[in-house]
């Protein structure tokens, strides 16, 4: 199927990538990859972010500050990028704390058109 | 006083800054500039971003996937970086859509142990 090949295409280009998950705003995954040898709970990690999103949409609603397209964070474990799919999918990229941000960005950007060809 | 200068600093040195902000995770604001002629409540944003700084740490730490350093968020009206400074404060720094995202989170990152130094 397209999401896991993108999925595994995605965390197999980008240096520290760890893994991508396709999720849907109601918290269940449509498709993931997670490189060999990782121990991470994409599953548990993808419902927080897309609760996460939910709230950000929401508080970017409130201040009209328009419609949300991708949201990153960086923690001292991680770093991840979130990208709007659909107004109900997104994909979520982890990297490592020293992963390429910004080739990670660009993998989820052009790999854009042809996951939502999918919907 | 040193943070109004680098609030204002950031504002000036980045292509498409709009406004930075700084301001306690308890939604009071310390300092902030913006940009002449802008129309934008950087008050009520920095106390929306408050809260999702609140709710994302919280998620994060929820997961396991520790401390928050950073986070970014691009709408169709906005590009937002939020870093924090301390664990009670942090700066955000609002650009345009096109401004430069590279640079913006580099100024935000050098201008860190001087704000740090006043707490």
């Amino acid at each position: 199927m397209i999401f896991e090949e993108v999925a595994k295409e995605i965390v197999e280009k980008v240096f520290g990538g760890i893994g991508v998950i396709i999720i849907g705003r109601d918290g269940i995954p449509l498709a993931m990859h997670l490189k060999e040898g990782v121990e991470l709970d994409l599953e548990t990690l993808g419902i927080e972010y897309s609760n996460l999103l939910a709230q950000i949409d929401q508080a970017s609603q409130n201040i009209g500050t328009g419609k949300l397209v991708e949201f990153s964070l960086h923690t001292d474990q991680y770093l991840v990028v979130v990208r709007t799919i659909t107004p109900d999918y997104f994909i979520c990229l982890v990297m490592s704390p020293d992963g390429n941000f910004g080739k990670g960005r660009y993998l989820l950007r052009v790999n854009l058109p042809k996951l939502q060809a999918e919907f």
